[in-house]
């Protein structure tokens, strides 16, 4: 089990990172989209989980500048040779067909139907993953490899699908704590059989709601799974007073992959969030870089939106759109790692951990230091040298004067705050440190 | 012709560039001063080309702290050797008098005439720039080379110059603007034959004048003309509640060489016109170097000096006093390039750019991000990268909260400021943004 | 003489030196601890350089959450072989002791007295330093060759101390200036022979005071030579009213070193002091290090605890503990060099130069600079490079605007303070510049 604010060991993270994975695995196949039965069902899934409450909301709701779109959903997909063979199937993978395709049955030579194909010739065996949500149209995708194959000729082309009126669907997942401010845990869950972006996501926010479950918290918790940009939209057109209890956030997405931590800031750049996701990333073990904020992104676009500005960044492994297998068939099951999901859940643990306790104290005795060695908090021969757990008590009784919360101090002492949490919890109890009183 | 706001061709360049350096011939010349009829001459040559205003201040006039000097001219000057030959001669070079020196006419012996004689031994082929405004005094200024070639004997001086009651000169000139803010462009004129420092900011500056003429300008521009030194203090003594409009500025000298960009802050050091050179130099292509600010080098040591603290910064490319040719008869007319010359002129259109247009937007539309989709401001078909033009619109939408200029989001994003400025127009005219109050 | 302000010449240093070292020299047998008559003889010793007044502060007296600890004093102690012959003998050096061991006279055998015997096993010709001051105990320490030395058998032990009611001594010199204002310089004077750790800090904070005497201060200096930790206590509890009056403090320790300077800051970290030192010793010539402020090390943590937080920083030569010779017998009058002490010496009579003359002045003549050549203050022939002397002025005058101190300007600048404050005198005398009325 991981637990808040401890390392984690090995086997713990092999066995959560099994777990992770087998999620990510069960979730894969589903063809998603950001309207239609394939969230429903992977809603579903997570409600296994932890007791998500899906929402409804109409096509045609006005949300902001945006309306909520038709409802697509997609039962079968191919295109057939003269032969009457499935040369493109979408029952081989839901790539295969450009997402939000009109319906179509017809039969067109090469010539005709080659406008509608999508290819990555740099990467032959890679089927692309497109999408045409607000222009109608049709299309399928496929390896290059197999669109150099196919024969000059009639083919017949088929997408059984439907764009109708109905409803677009998200889940949410509150779980209330001492107060009601809040943090947002938002994924977008719109992507069909990509397993990075975004998979990962769902499976480490979903596994993060369900260790949070059941613990006495400071902050309420709101776990959002919402389809990309419009479902972000949605959500906050939907719920723009819930929006303002958001204290802190984290838009969560491709955290599975083999590469370091990425941190994009929130719009504010100096929020709390920025500042823990930069400690615990820190002192992750990991390499990690902090990005600036810019807005273009995941829904942190959203959140971070001048009328809204919310204390929201975005938490990544590789980044989006910099790695070859971005968006395409090769972000699959076997480009995601159990350990890798695991370290993730870890990270988030540790921020959330960072988050509950990151408090502001008053040293009692702040007349000189106060003497550690009669309470034995110190060590009781001179000459030596002291340690990393002195340090952190000499350090918080120090700058525990009502102006510095344990993460300033964490970081002007440059230790971490796990450790500085450590010597809060030991003053405390030995009646040399109290919160103090909140005044904002 | 080069716009404002835009990259010139290279044709355009090589044209502005010929005009440059031949308007630079035309002064090159003339024995310029900080008073008499060089700086007149020279003033009346530029109002060919824009309608200068001449003033003149009596000698005597008390300027703060100092008094315009009594007016000096000269008509000729020579030193001859026994034979009769003049062996340094004025009509060959302005350079070979110590400017300011007093009329004389006698006969000398080498070793007599030696102290009023000045030579750079280390460049043994240029004459040396010597003045002596303010001793009295005279001298001649001639290469090592022909001061090692003068045998010992009896020489013939004669330096036929006046030094009387008269005036100082400048030009100014007015181009007003939608509000009375005003742009200060200042440049020396007062140097004589030495073709980058300043006759490269002369004739700069004077193109620069010319080319915002007839346009439409939310500023107001003010160039002078002046002497150095006296010539700023007297400006700004004459003209203490003009001095109070003045906004933004630059002193353009040594321009037209072939070395990089350096630009000087002004005193405030984050003043917008410092923010706007170091953003104008960074995309301008060249090389470019910011310089603190130091109360030393030309006339932003009197608008900065502490009584004013104007905005005023410099603008250069070589940096005064450190190349070997400053202050030498090698500071000629193959010192200075014509590109150069035009890449000068262009740095500074642009930096008018950015002044002109460095507003403040509200984005009309702040909860989420608008649908530039529909509005065919952003790409139908999602999955691929997008480019600057769209990121320059996010970003403006982004940060157009009535706190953020376009200069500032154009820093923000490390876009170049003709980007963010597009954007806005798109924007602008899509109905999704407007100008914010002025609140200052 | 080293004068406030001034370059001394060689000969002055090494003079300085030989004193400097000589009087090290002369507290070096000393065996003084927290409290008892070692630390009374210390003080007497320096009462000869100035009028040092001695507080006694009884035994069992609260200060803050500490007690003053019973008085220490011991005469002799020694371990004896079966033959009688010392193997250990405290006449020979102070460190032989566990500092603050109860008396003892008994007969033990080798393996019972070992686990009261200390030793450096990677320095074994070094005795380390030990102490037990609020832990009941007694010891020796050795060099681990005396201990490998020692044969299996019965041994005589003696320690002839006693640890009674008495009282904690410290000594205090007070100097007042023209303000009530205070300058601290602080120094622990409870090491036994040690020579860097502190009798270095000792000997440069009695020739500083004897070197301020009778000087025309514009500060009050207040010298306090305590017992490390317990007496910064006792003092700060004795004197918390005195202690509201220190504008700027100095703790020095291990300044007698060949290492370059190190300074730790404040907890503030801007204090006046923390500039004033990294200008001082950016300018001293020697290698130098500013080291953030943290709450271990000298009695900068009970000056800088929260309820203080007095603008007190550390000046040390080689940072205590990172020096293998810090603690041991190896800390001796060949570890700290005349030279260095001097130089020390000088660095801290520079800071006080700072401070007692880093005042805010104003341009009385503000708008366009003033004309220095009519007061020879300038140079009359232009077209040369003007020097560091003018520079100065130039900055002093534009920075004058009763904003900026001379070490504003001295750190803006990059000049040195002495030659800022050689222009500030200039410029008074010339009628330029005159003092800005104090407003804080």
């Amino acid at each position: 089990m991981i637990a808040l604010g401890r390392e984690p060991g090995l086997e713990d993270l092999a066995e959560r990172g099994r777990e992770l994975h087998q999620f990510a695995a069960e979730l894969y196949p589903i063809c998603r989209s950001i309207t239609g039965n394939g969230i429903r069902e992977t809603l579903k899934k997570i409600q296994k989980h932890v007791p998500l409450e899906i929402h409804e909301v109409k096509s045609g709701t006005e949300v902001f500048d945006w309306e909520v779109p038709k409802e697509w959903n997609i039962r079968d997909a191919y295109i057939k040779d003269a032969s009457g063979r499935r040369v493109v199937d979408f029952q081989e993978h839901t790539l295969h067909v450009l997402n939000y395709s009109l319906p179509i049955h017809t039969r067109l030579t090469l010539g005709e139907l080659r406008q509608h194909l999508h290819t990555i010739p740099e990467h032959p065996d890679w089927i692309p993953y497109r999408t045409s949500y607000y222009k109608p149209d049709w299309g399928f995708c496929l390896t290059d490899k197999q669109l150099q194959a196919l024969p000059e000729g009639e083919y017949e082309v088929s997408i059984d699908s439907t764009l109708e009126d109905g409803a677009l669907s998200y889940g949410e997942y509150y779980l209330p704590g001492e107060t009601g401010e809040e943090v947002l845990i938002s994924v977008h869950a719109c992507h069909p059989s990509l397993a990075n972006d975004n998979l990962s996501g769902l499976a480490v926010a979903t596994f993060l709601a369900r260790l949070l479950t059941g613990k006495k918290l400071r902050y309420s918790y709101r776990f959002v799974f919402i389809p990309g940009t419009i479902g972000a939209i949605t959500w906050l057109a939907c719920n723009r007073d819930t929006a303002k209890h958001i204290r802190h956030g984290l838009v969560l997405t491709c955290i599975g992959d083999a590469g370091g931590f990425h941190y994009k800031k929130s719009r504010r750049e100096d929020a709390e969030i920025d500042r823990v996701m930069a400690h615990v990333l820190r002192h992750s073990g990991e390499a990690a870089e902090i990005l600036e904020f810019s807005p273009y992104g995941y829904d942190e676009r959203q959140y971070c939106s001048p009328g809204f500005n919310l204390p929201v960044g975005c938490l990544m492994r590789s980044v989006w759109g910099t790695f070859p297998e971005y968006h395409t068939s090769a972000d699959n099951l076997h480009f995601i790692q159990p350990e890798k999901l695991a370290r993730s859940l870890h990270v988030c643990a540790e921020a959330v951990n960072v988050l509950e306790n990151n408090r502001t104290y008053l040293n009692q005795s702040p007349f000189c230091e106060p003497q550690l060695g009669k309470r034995n908090l110190y060590r009781s021969t001179g000459g030596g040298s002291i340690h990393e757990e002195i340090h952190a008590r000499l350090w918080v009784l120090n700058l525990s004067d009502g102006q510095h919360s344990l993460l300033d101090i964490a970081e002007r002492s440059g230790l971490a705050f796990a450790v500085i949490d450590d010597a809060r919890k030991v003053l405390c109890a030995g009646g040399l440190l109290q919160e103090a009183m909140a005044t904002s």
